[in-house]
Parts: structure tokens; C-alpha cells; sequence
């Protein structure tokens, strides 16, 4: 069966019929909006991302139940960096009439599956046909106390830059995995779990929730964002938005055991994936060199690590050191969908 | 210049300058996510809706201009169905790498007119290249007192059913407009300011906030929602939701004198358009017989109208009967776009 066979009610009520309500939830799927209460003295979060097939992802290697996952799990990643509580989804598809009624059905379960992990409740959303590839459009909304509220722009000289788990794995995942032909070049001569651990960090990436709830209660953090199209660019629009400048030093920029083993087959360190690869989903946030050890021990306590990769200038610009005091210049600043 | 040339965060910025923002909005676009506030006591409300170019639009027949415009309409519309105050928009773009900038620029001012004229903030979106046509994603939010929210679900047998304004438009307006054909056959004979009216229905509609929220102030209302699909099948909705059926009358249907002028022009009356034509955005609501003269007189004083076209039923399903008392069998059922 294909997707357009059931219509548009259909689809929304198989979807609506698998939704875990939340007590937050007053009117979810099915009416004109959705009706929801906000936690009393709580301000709204939103944000909004949009997936395309062929730009953001690809079918070829991109199996529906993670594809699923990874729409809604970027968008809480956005929640996630503003150190907030993820509540509410909204799903728009834009489907190909071609597609399998079973690609949306594992799409939707995973979709699910990802807002169970993080207590967010699908509330609405939006389905109709596509003439060409599939369209994912998430809307997510969270809620925090407007003290505990982290924004990019609160940076000062001063600070340390520093980032959760590891970098580059996602972007050496979408060098393996070339576009449309299964098995990539990349892979022969490594073991298939390594090569499965950052292929996954870029199929199914996990948004750093309880880290960014943890930093905003502790009251530490000065600015948070998070990284989803490389470290230097995404310091950058700290950076920016604080009134200062930085300097990252390359040779501390933790990559995985995965990532080391794995890219060792490319001449050269590939420095530029955890610089500026894209779609890491890890918090790149600042916070005083005084708090350096709270920072580790919260850090840890969450199951996630944080490494000090840089400081706050008060000079605008980002540069980029190396271990032994040059000057690293990077190939790409930042990774960007509009090409 | 193309709007590939400026990159992604130049287009946000551009359209961030010209947004007016209000007091509810403490942090509007630029970082993770939006930061807003809602007014103490009352509920979040939230709809999306997904617009793709050849599908709910054609840009040989929609200027920018009026489709930004409408990308936000169509979206407030689902808030004044629910008698609520829209507030804050999302706004997510997959823009063609030949579509000229000056398109996108158009659109944003329509968009962000439509969001003044109802004191809605732009408080975020996305930005990202297509392969294909021009995708719009636009998400709402809205506020209201728990005990003002209108939904679907409330009609109860013997209430009357009403709808405001005029139906049919919009749908004749589409017959007349040949997506892609400039000069429609159906223009021939007809004052052009009489096609026009039609014409402007579809391309630039109205959503019914004041009335919406005059009907949900006044506690008249048992259920509501917005004629998006034509008024059989969205009441079918209302029918569903609250467990009860109804009979619309044909003949009571309102149109416009443009709609009936430029009708007469097809053989026989198109009594499918007002029914199931779609893209009205009118009001479609019950109240109690008692209140007929109070929702008149309450409609009147919002400058808009309101007609009583049929009656809710205690038996499930909807039927539509002619004055002389005969059953009408529609052809259509309801409009779709999952074809």
C-alpha cells in the first residue's frame, strides 16, 4: 500500500492513535491547535527545523525508524542548548506518492520512540503530498524558569569555551556514507562496529537534554549553544551575539576513539570534521575558569564528559591554535544548508 | 542576485531587521530557540500548516507578496477556530537556488504584514536550499483562557449550524486561475473587479480573529472550526468530534454577488464550490436556536456576517438537502491534498 491509498485522515489518526499523552497535554492531535498549559512561572521555548530528502538526508542510507529519531532529535537539541525542558512536538510530511505506507509507519515509530525517551508529546502537525522527495518539518516546545534560561548571548573574556562528548564523528559518518552507493570505500580495512559508531552518531544523534538541564541549574553557564554545524562556526554565533571573540585550540578538540581509529585511514588528520563537519548535536557553552572542576564533576554526574577547548577574547573573531602556538586556518568556517 | 548568493544566516537576518516584536516576546530569532511569555492563567495554542509550491500554490499565478500573505492566514485562521489570540509565527523556508531574491523579499513583507495586521511576532523559522519548488512551513501560537477555547468537540443535536461570511470564493477563484495558464477562459465576459474579488478569495484570504474571538468572549459557541476543506467536510469534523451528525442546507449556503455574477457563467449553479471547493477560511460554528438574534448582532458588530445553514442531528453523518426538502448528494466529499 502506498502512503496517498489512505488519505490524509487516515495517516493522522494511525499517527495520533500511537501518541503518549503528557498531563501537560489539554487538546493534542485533532482539532484546529493543539491546547497545552505551560508550568506556572515558566516561559515557552520554540524553535523549528526542517529536513529535506537529498540535502539533509538521504533514503538510500537513512533507515525510516532512525530518520524518524534524528527529525525530532535535532529539534530537541535546540530545546537542550537553551538549557530547558522539552514538551511538545509538531510533525509536518510532505510525502512522495511512491513512498511505502511502511516507511512513514517506521518513521512515525521512531519519531515517537525519541519523543518517549525525552517525555515530549506529539500534539499536531500537518501531512500532504510531495511531486518530489520527502519533507520533514518539526516545531518543538519546551518550558524553564526565565532564570535558568541560557542564551548564546552571555559570554565574557575571559571564560572557557567548552564542549560535551565528542566531535566529528557525525561528519566522518557522511564521508563513509557516499550519497546513494551502500558500500563506501571508507569502510574497508576497519571493524563494522567502529565504522557503525559515527555512522550512527549521524544517523541517530542524541541531544544532550539532561547535560543542558544540569548546566542551566547550576547557575555556571554564561552562554550555551548547540553544535550542529561545527564548533567554529557555532562558537562563532556566540561569539557574535556576546560581543567577543575567541580562540579555539585545535589539538583539545575531544574526538572519539571511533573517530581516531576510523579516520586514521585518511592522509592527514582530518582536522577539519570536529572543527567544522556539521551535525554533532553536542553543548559548546562558556563558563568561568574559576568553575572548572564543578563543570567536570556536573558533566560526569549527567554520564556525558565536557572538555575546556578554548577561551573568550574580548577581541572579535575566532582563530584557531595549535598545540604548539601556531596558527590554524580553517578550510570551511561553518556548515550551511543553502548552498 | 540569487538568494543562494547571501547564504543562510544573511536571508534570517534580513528578515529579522524588519520585524516589529511585542512585549510577550523576550528573545525573538537569532539564538536556539525563541524565548516568550504567555499571559498568566491562560493555555498555549499551536498549529502548523505546510505549503508546496505546485501543490497548494503555482508562482505563475501567486505573487510573493500575496502568498507571504497567506502562508501566515492560513495559519492564524486555525487560531481564530479555536477563539483564541494568535501571537507568535515560525517561519520555515526551502528556497530553489534560482529563485531571485526579490521573491523571497516580497514574501517576507506580505508575511510580516499579515503578522502586524493581527499583532503576530515572527519569532523564528528555518532556512535551507530545494531541489525542487518553493516548501513554506509556518507554525502558530496562540493564547486564550482555558474557559474561552472553542473546539470541535461540543455540538450538540439541535443546535444550529452557522458559518460567517461567504463560501466559494476561494474555489471558483482556482477554477478561473488554470495553474500555470495566464489567461483563464473563465475571465471572458466578466468585469474584471468581479474576477478579481474571486480571484483575491483564494490568493490573499482573511482569517476571522475578531469574530473568533467575539464568538468564544460571548460563551454562545458549543464548537467551531475554520472552512478550510468546504464546509461538508470540515462540519463532518465537528459531526465526528462530538459524536452527533447534521443536515446543511443547500440553498441557505451564503455567496458573494461577485461569486453568483461570475457563476452564471457555467452551466447550472456550482453548488460543489460553496460545498466542498475549500480555502474559505470562514467560521463554521453551533450555538442554541435561543441565540440566533445574539450571534447575528454579534457578527455584525465585527463587520462580518453569519448564516445558519443547517442543523446538528443526534444521528451520526451529514446530509445536504435542497429547499425543496429532496436530498442533494454531493460529489465531493471534502477536499484533500494527500492525492
Amino acid at each position: 500500500m502506498k502512503t496517498g491509498d489512505s488519505g490524509e485522515f487516515g495517516l493522522i489518526s494511525r499517527i495520533a492513535a500511537q501518541v503518549h499523552s503528557h498531563q501537560s497535554v489539554i487538546t493534542g492531535i485533532g482539532d484546529d491547535a493543539a491546547v497545552t498549559s505551560l508550568t506556572p512561572g515558566m516561559q515557552l521555548l520554540t524553535s523549528t527545523d526542517m529536513l529535506l530528502e537529498d540535502i539533509h538526508f538521504c533514503r538510500a542510507w537513512h533507515d525510516p525508524y532512525r530518520l524518524g529519531r534524528k527529525s525530532l532529535a535535532v529539534n530537541i537539541s535546540d530545546i537542550a542548548a537553551m538549557g530547558a525542558v522539552p514538551r511538545w512536538a509538531l510533525l509536518s510530511l510532505s510525502i512522495p506518492a511512491d513512498l511505502a505506507t511502511d516507511f512513514i509507519s517506521e518513521f512515525t515509530k521512531g519519531f515517537l520512540a525519541m519523543a518517549e525517551e525525552h517525555a515530549v508529546t506529539l500534539i499536531g502537525g500537518d501531512t500532504c503530498a510531495s511531486r518530489s522527495g520527502l519533507v520533514i518539518s518539526v516545531t518543538i516546545m519546551g518550558e524553564q524558569l526565565p532564570e535558568l534560561i541560557i542564551r548564546r548571548s552571555g559570554a565574557r573574556a575571559g571564560d572557557e569555551i567548552w564542549v560535551s562528548g565528542t566531535l566529528g564523528d557525525a561528519a566522518l559518518g557522511l564521508k563513509l556514507l557516499d550519497c546513494g552507493s551502500a558500500q563506501s570505500p571508507g569502510v574497508e580495512g576497519r571493524s563494522l562496529s567502529e565504522v557503525e559508531g559515527v555512522i550512527s552518531r549521524l544517523l541517530d544523534p542524541t541531544p544532550r537534554v539532561s547535560a543542558g538541564l544540569a548546566l542551566a541549574a547550576s547557575g555556571l553557564v554564561t552562554s550555551m549553544i548547540d553544535v550542529s554545524d561545527g564548533i567554529l562556526g557555532d562558537f562563532g554565533h556566540i561569539a557574535e551575539l556576546s560581543g567577543v571573540g575567541g580562540c579555539l585550540q585545535l589539538d583539545n578538540l575531544p574526538v572519539s576513539d571511533c573517530f581516531r581509529n576510523v579516520s586514521a585511514r585518511f592522509s592527514g588528520f582530518p582536522y577539519e570534521l570536529p572543527l567544522s563537519g556539521g551535525e554533532d548535536y553536542e553543548l559548546c557553552f562558556t563558563a568561568s575558569p574559576a568553575d572548572r572542576e564543578k563543570i567536570i564533576e556536573l558533566m560526569k554526574k549527567c554520564g556525558n564528559q565536557a572538555t575546556a577547548v578554548g577561551i573568550v577574547l574580548s577581541l572579535p573573531g575566532v582563530t584557531v591554535q595549535r598545540a604548539d602556538g601556531s596558527c590554524y586556518t580553517p578550510i570551511f568556517k561553518s556548515f550551511s544548508h543553502l548552498i
